[in-house]
C-alpha cells in the first residue's frame, strides 16, 4: 500500500485498516486521520507517537491497560485481537507448558499490582524464552522509568504493524 | 452496583464494564480508572468528560470517528456493539423502509464529508422519526460549534449508560 493511497482514505477506511497500530485503541488512528496528508510512514507513524506523547498521563497508562496480557486470558479465551494472535502466536506464547504458563500468569498479576497497567513488551523481537526474565526485570524499576518503557515498547509494536500494513521494506521478525 | 464495588474493581474489570461508555473508546475509561476512587456516579462520570474535554482537537474528533452511523453500515453488517445496537433499536431505526434508509445514509455522506466526522446523536432522547430533520438542521451549522454540539451527544450517550451500569435510578428514555 503507498501514502497515496492512504491518503486518499475516508475515515472509516482508516480506522478500517490502522485502527489497531495501538493495540484496541482506534481512538488514536482516527485521531490521527486528521493529520493527513502523510509523506512517507516515518511521518504517519510520527503523528502516532506525537499523540500518544501528549496524552495525559493517565491516558498513556489507559494505552497500557488495554493491552492484553501475554499468554493470559485473552489468549486463553481466544479474544486476542488479531494482530495480538499473531505476535504472540509467533513468539511462542501460544504454546507454553502449564508451568511456564502459571509462571507468567505470576509475574503479570505482581507487575498490574505493582504498576496499574498490564506488562507491554514487542514480543516481535523477543520469544517465549526471554519473556520472563524481562517482565521479572523490568517489576524492579521505577514507576516513571518503567512507564516510559512500556511505551517504548507500544512504539515498536506499533512500528512494526506500520511495517506490515505499508510494507515497503519486509518486517523484521529477529532482535 | 455500587460506588464501594466499582471502587474495588481492577483495572481489567473497570474496562470490561465501563469500557463502551464511550463508544469503542475503551482507552477513555482505561485513563478513567486512574482517577479512583469515585464518590459517586457525577464523580465518575465528571472524569469521563474531563479527559474528552482536554483531548486535542483531533483526539475529540477521533471520539466522533469511532462512532458508528445511524442505520448505518455496522447496523447492515451486525458489527454495531451491543449498546450501540440497542440504542438504534429502541429508536426504530433498525426497521427503515427503504427510502427512509437511503435519504439517511445520503444525510450521513454529506455530514462526514462537511465535518470530517460521524453525526452523533443521543438517539434514546430521539426517535426515527426525528433523525433525518436534526441531522439536516446540523449540517449548516458552523463546524466549531457543530464539533461542540457533536461532543455534547457523546455526553449524553454515556450519561445515559453510565446510569444502566450502575442502576441508582433508571434511564430515562424520553426527552
Amino acid at each position: 500500500m503507498d501514502m497515496q493511497k492512504v491518503n486518499s482514505m475516508d475515515f472509516g477506511e482508516f480506522v478500517d485498516v490502522f485502527g489497531n497500530v495501538i493495540e484496541r485503541c482506534p481512538l488514536i488512528a482516527a485521531a490521527v486521520w486528521s493529520q493527513r496528508p502523510f509523506s512517507d510512514l516515518e511521518d504517519l507513524e510520527r503523528h502516532f507517537f506525537e499523540f500518544i506523547d501528549t496524552l495525559p498521563r493517565s491516558g498513556q497508562e489507559g494505552i497500557l491497560r488495554c493491552h492484553p496480557d501475554l499468554a493470559g486470558r485473552d489468549l486463553q479465551r481466544g479474544t486476542l485481537t488479531a494482530e495480538s494472535q499473531r505476535e504472540q502466536s509467533g513468539a511462542g506464547l501460544t504454546t507454553l507448558s502449564g508451568d511456564e504458563r502459571r509462571r507468567l500468569s505470576e509475574l503479570n498479576a505482581r507487575y498490574r499490582a505493582r504498576f496499574g497497567f498490564s506488562f507491554v513488551l514487542a514480543v516481535r523481537l523477543s520469544d517465549r524464552a526471554a519473556v520472563p526474565g524481562e517482565l521479572a526485570r523490568r517489576l524492579h524499576q521505577q514507576p516513571e522509568h518503567e512507564l516510559r518503557t512500556a511505551l517504548g515498547e507500544v512504539k515498536k509494536i506499533g512500528h512494526l504493524r506500520l511495517l506490515d500494513l505499508l510494507g515497503s521494506e519486509p518486517a523484521r521478525l529477529g532482535p
